[in-house]
């Protein structure tokens, strides 16, 4: 079952956490997902970088969209890894994430994460995970096998 | 140079995007630290669980002071890897974590985040990562070698 | 369907890498399983360590098995992470996994590698990964989702 | 200090472990490196396929070769991930890598690993990991930071 951009975009309305970081979804499709997070005081560090927290949420939520792409709208992140490359800095965080390999249950997904300043990007971060289908609805079932973003 | 408990806390509430979470540091000690988190409705997603990307933001600060226990006050997240368990749903958000193994300039750390609710909690996540010293305080440097939360 | 040790130790014989690396299955229970590999030069990198790769072979393996005793005999190591805390000196390298969270069709497992001389232990690298059931018996499916080891 | 591509061979050939395996250093640039290792019998798990800890190893060491090519000669493998994407049948496993970001003394790395069979090539697994640079030749120190591959 395909997703349409609009009902990504109300996926991620849905999600009150999303709406508190002010993500906005700028790109899905089966050539990427693109996420973007305004870069505001309330999402920084001690050092005034963006919090790596923020850079995560970033990073798995681009690439559990990147499943949905690929698996439907019931999807989970079941794990990922990141590496933090540089400090975030700048107007805008930017995640892109694709799928590289999809299977029955599970699309395997790449994620880079940037902040701009005017025209500039800066790769901060790169990610890989694997992003799960929910044989139903999520809350339908009790316990379901991996459950993330 | 060791950090204090009040030290600890003073870090944590120097972080813009961690007071934005109500997050509070309940341990800090060699034994480990212990993070938590009250879940409230701004930090869910669309199906009322807590958005994987707080229980990343809970994974990757709490390996981060797990690394401040052993390396000092100058330290970032370089890398983390985390597995989701199960839908985090509960009134707290806890993570746990400790270092494995201290090197110069690194720490190996692992962290387990439990949901609570009353008495009772749940694992919901586990993760693993790279704590890096820096050798000056952040923001001297210009683009620092590893440079997470 | 549960394995015993003697259907374990079937597993590891029918692998002609565990045999070429002289693997013994040392421990295959519910409380963990252990994989020892005696150190011969064929194995070591060009300091005189146990190569990585072979460390993460026993990683991987040891993860492998520990899914295997609480999801049966047809499971694969879909992704996993290793950190190398030391380098692997000694007479044995010892691989120690466990089950850390059980699902339908996955499990999380942990798993610590040690080195030992004599009577001492090291701790050498720490691994975090997920261990999947097949849904049939590998080779009649043509692209399974995950396969691993 | 840059490496040639007849260092990287003698590096590889200094291997033990990689002489077991048979693995071959077909590139060796700041293009990336590439890594091959011919599926015999030896190599194998239970089922036919390439057991995934050869899988790993080829991951680990291309990506330790790519942090390699930007680093110097004495380099380690501090920390990878890596997910297994389907089953390595074929007559190569060849495994491509490259440094993403490189800094004072590591360096993030991505890699590929394919199985070729006659002109075809098959992704199998995918891997992202950090390379360090030790501050001298690995063992005139005596317990390093990350000593990996």
């Amino acid at each position: 079952m395909n997703i349409s951009m609009d009902d990504a975009q109300r996926v991620l309305q849905a999600q009150p956490f999303s709406r508190l970081l002010h993500a906005e979804l700028a790109a899905f499709s089966s050539d990427g997902v693109e996420l973007r997070i305004p870069i505001r005081d309330e999402i920084r560090q001690q050092n005034g970088f963006v919090h790596g927290g923020v850079v995560s949420y970033a990073a798995d939520n681009a690439l559990t969209f990147a499943g949905g792409v690929v698996l439907g709208p019931w999807v989970v992140t079941s794990e990922y890894k990141i590496n933090y490359l540089r400090p975030a800095v700048g107007a805008w965080l930017i995640a892109r994430a694709r799928a590289v390999h999809v299977g029955q249950r599970q699309a395997v997904c790449r994620a880079e994460i940037f902040t701009r300043s005017g025209d500039q990007e800066k790769l901060c971060a790169i990610a890989q995970g694997t992003i799960s289908r929910l044989g139903q609805p999520p809350g339908v079932a009790g316990d379901a096998d991996p459950v993330g973003a």
